[in-house]
């Protein structure tokens, strides 16, 4: 997608070197455009779990990036690839692409012993999930912006949808899932405007979806994450879109904490709630979101200090009173029974098993 | 209530010169805790306006006392009176206490029209309300610990309770409304724990509300207001208590914006939601408080910027992207449906009309 008149995609391989790989350092933004070079798996872990980048599909394709590293790195074969898989996987808890994506370059050696062999493998196979990723976001995006298209059929005015985190191209390869279908909807010439949840405590919302849609040209506007409901009450959303870290074969979403007060308020206002994911985001083998969906706790000092610009200086700042102790949990688990759809890259469904399994037969057990 | 050693309300007359008004000035906490001292009415309402105070009781005791000191001030009666009467007014639009203590003083003036009279009458009356509301929280308190106490009995560990924003002594002239009822609770040895919203985007509940539980000694976790729907799913919360701004009389809360979807959060997961008050922020002339209570819209700065700690310096800073527009609605309103009850300094009703005006025969049209 468009950053100022260039194109660029959240991770690629080093023009002059493609064994290393370059990442959009996403903690210096919107203040600082910062491309970081990752030379080898430990640096992607730190990447990971710092939060160099994170998204559902973004750190997948790093896992994916992340077990070519290793496989360069690697001296005993499968031992030290293993114990680099076991790394990664412990990095995010509960982001489901990062075990499906080290899963798949596990199974793609399968045998092979060469390591030349597997280098190779590897490598080709992390350029495909990382191009997968994205022409999954861009089908995500053509099957649902006839969904903005038939609402705003039905009034004048833009479309308001209101978005939670970031699910924006910053979260995958390129596109985005909540996003892409805003984004193609822009190219149709459908009217929209976004109202950018912030997201505490890492405000991925002001900071990164109102910076892509900003990039973008796609009006916006920045709101507290108290304020959806009231938004709702009042008819100013007309449709809800996020994305999700991990959704069960029955349709329950696990997201950025949050997700679910949105869903309820939505649920309690007749609008639309759409989860967009492409289906790697799936978890197949669970059914109960809320039993069986660990969330991630992060540390408090996320949710006491937080990021900002001073002057010209990036600061974190204390917000909190400083002798109170914070708890950080990460997600929540929004129930299929509150989610009107899900928009994946082979069409929208409704959230439950047997819709799911229509699109996705092969998942059938 | 305690700040360190020492007991405070959060408005009183300066010890020196009775005609002088001090307040906590609460832009300053939890990093300093700082007296203002104010001798204008002008000063009072831009004590007001720009939040050195805030909270339900404690508006409506600033302007018992703006008042005085506009009458203190004035040269033309009623005139000069009544022009300040506007200012004050106009300063929140959402808060019922403001209109409600202003035209308790016109009215005890009444028709008088010597100006030593009227000073005196009107520095009687501000001490009166100010009083009243300290004396009508402490009720509040002696009521609502009941509920805690119930809920205590019932389970082992102590009674997990959700606030927003601040509905704590600091909102008031003393006790608090929502905590009124948590700090009887403590005094009576029942063990109780707060899980603190911080309450974006001015996060009172991180910086006010932590800080009067840390100092009074109440075990609390201060939380990002994207957490409690998570919390509720997972049984970590017993109870919800929250203040409001204004409540009509068939039971609907206007209350710092986010309340609704904690409410909705509570019902969805069949945990009680109930709302303190004192009768001052009835307004008893509405129906409807969706439609009828106006929602005061703030500086989008308050979003975009936040105030913290840096080092020892409080400064603002910027947590968004520079180039989005954001917006900041102040309240929002949570329906009836939603509260499982109203604690008053009269005790507990029902949020319907029939059961609110059992406690208040009066109020009958």
């Amino acid at each position: 997608m468009q950053v100022g008149k260039n194109h660029f995609r959240t991770i690629w391989r080093d023009e002059n070197d493609p064994t290393q790989i370059c990442i959009i350092d996403q903690r210096y933004l919107p203040f600082e455009f910062v491309i970081e070079t990752i030379a080898t798996v430990d640096d992607m872990a730190t990447a990971i779990r710092d939060m160099h980048l994170r998204g559902a599909g973004l750190i997948g394709a790093a896992a994916g990036y992340g077990m070519y590293l290793a496989a360069l790195e690697a001296k005993r074969f499968p031992d030290d690839l293993l114990r680099s898989a076991k790394k990664l996987i412990e990095t995010r808890p509960t982001a489901v692409n990062l075990s499906w994506a080290v899963s798949r370059q596990l199974q793609a050696i399968g045998t092979i012993t060469d390591p030349t062999t597997i280098r190779n493998t590897m490598s080709a196979l992390a350029d495909e999930i990382a191009n997968d990723d994205a022409s999954r976001c861009q089908q995500i995006g053509l099957h649902g912006y006839k969904i903005i298209e038939q609402i705003a059929q039905q009034k004048s005015g833009p479309v308001n949808i209101l978005s939670h985190c970031n699910a924006g191209w910053l979260a995958f390869v390129d596109f985005g899932s909540a996003t892409a279908p805003i984004y193609a909807a822009q190219q149709q010439g459908i009217p929209v405007h976004v109202w950018v949840d912030e997201t505490r405590p890492r405000n991925q919302g002001a900071h990164l979806t109102a910076w892509e849609l900003h990039e973008q040209g796609v009006p916006h506007t920045i709101i507290s994450d108290n304020t959806g409901g009231h938004l709702m009450q009042h008819g100013l959303v007309d449709l809800v879109i996020t994305g999700t870290d991990r959704t069960t074969r029955t349709g329950d979403v696990a997201n950025k904490i949050g997700t679910y007060l949105k869903a309820l308020a939505a649920f309690d206002n007749h609008i639309p709630f759409y989860v967009a994911l492409p289906s790697s985001s799936f978890d197949w083998k669970i059914t109960d979101g809320i039993r069986e969906i660990p969330i991630e706790m992060r540390n408090e000092k996320e949710v006491k200090y937080i990021r900002g610009r001073y002057q010209k200086e990036i600061r974190d700042v204390l917000v909190a009173n400083p002798d109170s102790p914070a708890a950080n949990y990460a997600f929540d688990v929004t129930p299929a029974r509150l989610i009107s759809g899900l928009i994946t890259e082979r069409g929208v469904c409704e959230a439950n098993e047997q819709s799911i399994l229509k699109l996705f037969p092969e998942q059938r057990k």
